[in-house]
């Protein structure tokens, strides 16, 4: 088989990508955990390095425990649902080969996310007890790196495995339909791969969302109802469940998301590309394979270029103190960024015919569809739009998350007047948050949408994915020094590895903040490039007139979704926190032979921390299954009894409901959560919150010399725990709600089609 | 003048409607304040009533303060405006008469609603005390009647007027366009009716939602945080303004906002009805006068049904003991709702032809508008289903805002976790209980725009609406009663008559749940609507392609003005009860000569209520206009600058977004009120929940003799005041927020189509 230009280009990236990730997985493994595997000089009198390797342990098992029924039923269902794809998609194509490949598509998609998923944990899980090491007994360099280190070998693998497996896929494809005529089809089938990476996408963000936050809400309920304990208290048996819940949640979870989001993107782009355009002479198709591939190779690019990033952050210019951390992380996103301008420029100007024509799904003054007029060049704006653009929304979301800026400090302020107007104000900041990200979204549509219709929205989507090696890496990380922090107080260590470690975490944060930005300004465009690729796919000529009635019927219906969606979610968190809170009591009243408890310091008791993460597990994987077919079957069931039209509206009120409820969830969650962290470090700007001593924690309060207000705190405290399932279980799974609904009718477009000329069951039956 | 059965009709009614009120009113009179003013024989050892005068003075005075300001600013507003729509109609249509008689009908809408809301402020404020003393004097009978007399003043009233003031506009419009083929620009014209009504609703609402919680608000924190003051304690300064709220914000506002409804769903059936239908033989329009105006008189026989009720209820089978109330009302609210179907269809039958065309906005599969086929009986059941959908909304309000039901019980049952948690499963519930709403308008949205297309949707809401001197009856007797309970507090009486009028607010609190399913239903309903007469003005004729770069631009960010407009309205709420706060602080901490502060029992302080009124009053005014202006001037600029295009996308957003966020806000409001009534008055069916006795209410509880835990109660306290500017600030001014926008872009229709061919003025500029 011949290699052209894009091939090389995308095995060339991918194969890098991989290598480099396992260069990096050695040099963390150098540092060895047990007691006499410290490097260097230890900071502590004691050795709390001999708990370590215990602690890091039950994390990892834990992680793996809840992964391998996760998979399990991650399997099962798509599985199921393979049959369900080749018999309907085969029933509305009248191709049986159809069904197949894009079944088979499917089951390659979910396989590589699982794949992904799995390695990202692993490799998180082990890095944070490294880091801890790290940081114990080399300082802020070796810390950093470790961490970073951890979170690079998730994002390069990731995005290389995307890459690698859709090029396969692709490659394998066109043995079948080796006529140019037949490549519509081809990337029909090639959908199925986006289905697949969201679908478990789908169950990682759902239930690793609701596992973290159970634990989390449940450890943080035990505190206030039973007795003050400290965060990450080892004698709270649900604090190694909330470590496991970062690893499952944040790093399972948004790499599964973003990575279903590139391979998404990807295949609206591809199946908008291959749409013939009636009558034209020059279409992108007909540029032939390396015009088609194009989308692809700037996901390839990005990753050499965040691989020269990172490698400028670990080694030619590395964090050295405290102040750095934050600095450094932040210039990876907008240096990143700003090389893939140029780059992805010179793709367009290599692999994209110098005129191409797209048919448009808008219509000209006389009500046929508008054809489009691309150029390399305009291409290129399209995808700046989105890399630009990701990047507002990334820095607006951390404006109003950080308490570096003055809405998180408001927020705090107005804590001292408790928990309610702290609640209300943090609601009001969530929606504020909403306005700039929005406008910056509709510009880019709409530059996008001028320039190359939905292929150009398309491109806006991948170009905001440009970096996401770069975007899962800072994902990463986070967690990774969240569980050294962790693993850090629970080993007993210094105060000062604490320290770091929370320096690290801190930095972490503020970046996550950008990097969800990221994500949903991201699944906004994918969803609208999907949807654009099931109109194109369904050869509507007339436009979707909203103002019909099934369609706007479906249209409230379809804003109606997220809320549902939320509410299914935010209750299982409430509830599953509760069972935890009942293990937890539990284990708290047990007495031991001397009538001791776990509190009383009993010295034979030991927290039975394996029956929390079993309730966290058990909890999770029963309620994910309810909001995942709610997003499967609500696309399904519209445009099977209701035709396309149905699916139309559905489409569109859902996904411009989640944007805005994804966003304010996210926002809310994320400044309380920087809220409660700013009063906790000291307050002082505002004479109202006086200084209160707290007997059990003295020694930090001291240490940190910072005035700190009871009243403000324990208000703080609520909106945290308010804003813990906003943050990391509804409002981020909204993301994967919009673009789900799009691809799953997509992939069901010609059986939709099928029924009853596109009207559904009851088309011709009602009125 | 030759006057037709529908003009018989209308007048009749209307009349009625103004002489039973009048009647009403006498009735009411007939109780006498002052001390020797009592009827019969006091329940009280001591003699409260001597307090009644000086505290119903105290908070009439307040709400006239209140009234006078807004009103002026409302004024001003509105003469300013009527200078914008005179200059751009006029411009638009390029005929000055057009624009002299859409800023008249604009400025009689405004003027019509200021006295509605007056007046029902007036008569409920006058009924308040007497209400109180009722209780007191007589019991059950006379204490429900006097409140429910004096909500039916305001509900029969309002709509008399409304449907009167509307008839005799039209009726001069048709001297000045006698040629029934003008009738199109006269019904034009009339839209500026129902864009004054909703201005003046939107600072109603708004000014009056946030006047009445920031005094709610702030009354309630200055108990948490200064001392464990009672609700209503006559030493707090907030109380009067507290009471002075819900007649600003329950009665005013809510007048306001279903006038609003009712005026914009009519003036938007007379649009749609009037357009012409190019080509046929018999349209609505040809039919003449009486089947133009069958809408209003819809509107004109609620009222005399209303009354047939309301009758029923006072004097045919009047409350006689407690648990009569609820029964009572809600048996109103159905009953009318039954008793009007029947005579919807006699209307129908009479006013409109047996067969009439309209055509439609969707289209036919050739792409072309769709022609309609309209019968009475279509016309029939597309009203049906509004009014029945209204209910069954309404109901399912009910079933989860009270605590008789199990979604508000399980709500106290989380407050044994905290107040995050109720939090949490607080908005959970709200969220949740958009989904059978949505779906029951979705239906109704599906049959009647099947039916009679958007003509259908009209006439959808008017029978939503058909009811509606009912319903505005019901919410009038809620703050009647709430304010009654006041000044039994205040003034010292008896509790057994605080009893009294809490079973009476109780039972209202239920019922106007019911009301304000209605008033979110309808609202979508007419945006819906004034959208759909939006279209039609425009001449559209190829359906409004959702998948136009503009339109999804501008439909993102409508799905983000409601966001935006909560953000505001929350905050200013956060804001004022801040202010209000300090105030009464401030004066806690004075001391008298004898250095005794007021909560010592200082006998020369009194608290200075005066104040409070004055900050209440300043900060909700000045803080309403940012809301406003935000919804006004969307589409304005929207369209302006971007073109009817931007408007369509503007306005399906907004609808989508509005509906979803004013169901889930009311509804979490109300559940987290109602869930603390529950937990106050006794949760015994909770192991978890013991009773601890609260020393300073401690002769309450023991009457009462419920149990209650502490800290559950503190959390539901909590709970309840987030609740507070969700469910009486922002959630229902997101009623106004859709249907206004969508009114200010039907008036300003001829305006935007007349820039640059309705592309805006960067319609031609970009890309």
């Amino acid at each position: 088989m011949e290699l052209l230009l894009v091939d090389k280009i995308i095995l060339v990236s991918s194969f890098l990508g991989l290598v480099v990730a396992l260069f990096q997985f050695t040099v963390i493994q150098k540092i060895k955990l047990g007691p006499a595997g410290g490097l260097g000089q230890s900071l502590n009198s004691e050795d709390p390095e001999k708990l370590v390797p215990e602690i890091y342990g039950k994390i990892m098992s834990g992680a793996n425990q809840f992964l391998k029924v996760e998979y399990a039923i991650c399997t099962t269902f798509c599985l199921l649902f393979s049959l369900v794809i080749y018999g309907l998609v085969s029933w509305g194509t009248k191709s049986s080969m159809q069904g197949y490949l894009t079944a088979g598509a499917f089951l390659t998609g979910a396989a590589t996310s699982m794949l992904c998923g799995f390695l990202g944990m692993m490799i998180a899980t082990y890095s944070n007890a490294r880091t801890t090491l790290a940081c114990a007994n080399h300082g802020y360099t070796l810390g950093f790196n470790t961490a970073f280190r951890g979170g690079s070998v998730m994002g390069y693998a990731l995005c290389s495995l995307g890459v690698l497996v859709l090029w396969a896929l692709l490659t394998v494809f066109r043995k079948v339909y080796p006529d140019p005529d037949d490549w519509e089809i081809l990337f029909d089938c090639a959908a199925g791969y986006g289905l697949g990476g969201s679908t478990v996408a789908m169950f990682g963000r759902v239930g690793g969302g609701i596992y973290t936050k159970a634990a989390d809400v449940g450890a943080d309920l035990v505190g206030k109802v039973v007795a003050g304990l400290d965060e990450d208290d080892p004698n709270n048996p649900a604090t190694i469940a909330d470590n496991v819940g970062d690893n499952v949640g944040d790093i399972a979870g948004m790499g599964a998301d973003l990575f279903g989001s590139f391979a998404e993107s990807t295949c609206a782009a591809l199946v908008i590309a291959a749409a013939a355009v009636e009558g034209s002479h020059s279409t992108l198709f007909e540029a032939g394979w390396n015009a088609m591939l194009f989308p692809v190779s700037i996901s390839a690019a990005g990753i050499v270029i965040c691989i020269l990033c990172g490698f400028y952050a670990t080694n030619i210019s590395p964090v050295r103190e405290e102040k750095d951390i934050e600095w450094v992380l932040k210039l990876q996103l907008v240096l990143t960024a700003f090389i893939m301008l140029p780059v992805i420029y010179l793709l367009a100007l290599h692999l994209l015919p110098s005129e191409f024509r797209l048919e448009g799904v808008r219509l000209d003054e006389d009500g046929t569809p508008a054809k489009i007029h691309g150029t390399p060049f305009k291409a290129f704006i399209c995808a700046t739009m989105g890399c630009v653009g990701g990047m507002i929304i990334g820095l607006v979301t951390e404006y109003f998350t950080s308490h570096s800026f003055i809405p998180t400090r408001e927020l705090a302020s107005a804590c001292k007047f408790g928990t309610a107007v702290n609640i209300i104000q943090g609601l009001a900041l969530g929606y504020k948050s909403c306005i700039i990200p929005v406008f910056v979204l509709s510009s880019a549509i709409f530059v996008s949408f001028q320039l190359c219709d939905l292929y150009g929205i398309a491109l806006a989507a991948l170009g905001m994915l440009a970096t996401l090696a770069c975007g899962l890496t800072i994902d990463g990380f986070g967690p990774i020094s969240d569980n050294a922090g962790g693993i850090a107080e629970m080993a007993l260590f210094n105060p000062e590895v604490r320290r770091r470690t929370d320096a690290l975490d801190a930095a972490g944060n503020t970046t996550a903040a950008i990097g969800k930005g990221f994500a949903i300004g991201s699944a906004a465009l994918v969803s609208l490039a999907l949807y654009g690729a099931f109109v194109v796919r369904l050869r509507v000529k007339t436009g979707v007139n909203i103002l019909e009635p099934t369609t706007f019927a479906f249209l409230i219906i379809g804003c109606m979704i997220p809320y549902w969606f939320a509410a299914l979610t935010m209750k299982s968190v409430g509830k599953a926190a509760g069972e935890m809170v009942a293990e937890v009591k539990r284990q708290f009243s047990l007495k031991d032979s001397k009538g001791k408890t776990l509190l009383d310091g009993s010295t034979e008791l030991k927290p039975d921390s394996l029956t929390c993460i079993q309730i966290s597990t058990a909890a999770s994987l029963k309620e994910m299954v309810a909001p995942a077919c709610l997003v499967i079957l609500s696309p399904l069931l519209a445009g099977t009894f209701f035709g396309v039209q149905a699916v139309f509206g559905l489409l569109t009120g859902s996904l411009g409901s989640s944007v805005q409820l994804a966003i304010s969830m996210s926002n809310s969650g994320g400044a309380w959560d920087n809220c409660k962290k700013f009063i906790k470090n000291g307050f002082s700007d505002d004479p109202e919150l006086r200084y209160t001593k707290n007997p059990k924690t003295q020694e930090r309060e001291e240490k940190d010399a910072a005035p700190k207000a009871k009243e403000a705190h324990d208000a703080a405290v609520q909106g945290d725990t308010v804003g813990d399932p906003f943050k990391d279980t509804s409002g981020p799974a909204l993301n994967i709600v919009m673009k789900l609904q799009a691809i799953v009718s997509l992939v069901f477009a010609a059986y939709f089609a099928a029924i009853n000329h596109g009207h559904g069951f009851m088309g011709n039956i009602i009125l």
